[in-house]
């Protein structure tokens, strides 16, 4: 499927705005390059989150290790890439869980989440502007935690590790 | 937390693009006045489901039914005006499930899901621009059917229901 027409209406940094025309409509979306998401248990069985300010909520949140793809980046490589920076954690045994549009009513933004598990820990590189807490949870404490979780890529990863290990 | 600066960098009739000063650091963030989707269980003991084309993903979806917030608008009216005009369900007991942001890196869209049960039949009535088809998929089938699902709130609203019900 592709639109009958199409412009650039306002160019980001890290999306743009496009509108469409498909036939009769015209839609107006957000383009964006893509992102990944990773759910990561280390070694003593804990997924590691991290917690960070985020200017859209408003708020701190507590989320998956996440980012966005470069320029013809895989997303696997992207996924690995991001949760070394972020958790210093590389290596291990890597997986897809789901690959979602993120909102599909007006954002194009696929993002796929991948599973990581008998990662090695290092050292996190994280950006300047990036200040984040990494927070570790044991498995068995995830269940009694969903109802903290206000991001909805943190939501999807959890819930499908709770039920790939029947917790 | 509030931002020291903000300004509007581009108006849309569904979402706006603002772009904020926190501190040192600049954000372009899409701004929209947040949405719903209903995870509704039919009389049979069906989820209600639509499979729409999206632009965004350039492709058709099944999803949620799902709409945007009014101005002034309550999330649970929303969700069930929402649920009516998409499927044509109404009344019947609702709950909160969970309230998320879609994609916090950025996009301000906070999204609440709602469970509907025991919701009476009635005709749908959909917008022009709205060619949506229902589908009623068992619960029993749904874990089965999971892996075809490529909408974030539609994955988080049918494992959370999955996990209430203990399937």
């Amino acid at each position: 499927m592709r639109p009958d027409e199409e412009r650039l209406a306002w160019e980001g940094r890290l999306f743009d705005v496009v509108v469409e025309r498909w036939g009769e409509h015209e839609r107006e979306l957000v383009d964006h390059p893509g992102s990944v998401a990773i759910v990561a248990v280390d070694a003593e069985n804990r997924v590691v989150l991290v917690r960070q300010t985020r200017e859209a909520a408003r708020t701190e949140l507590l989320e998956l290790p996440a980012g966005t793809l470069e320029p013809g980046e895989e997303t696997l490589a992207c996924a690995q890439r991001e949760l070394a920076e972020e958790t210093g954690l590389h290596g291990g045994e890597w997986r897809q869980l789901a690959s979602l549009w993120t909102s599909p009513g007006f954002v194009r933004e696929r993002m796929t989440i991948f599973r990581c598990e008998g990662a090695r820990e290092g050292e996190p590189a994280t950006e300047d502007d990036e200040a984040i807490e990494l927070v570790r949870i044991p498995l068995a404490d995830l269940p009694g935690r969903l109802g903290e979780l206000e991001d909805a890529k943190t939501a999807v990863g959890l819930l499908l590790l709770l039920r790939e290990r029947g917790l």
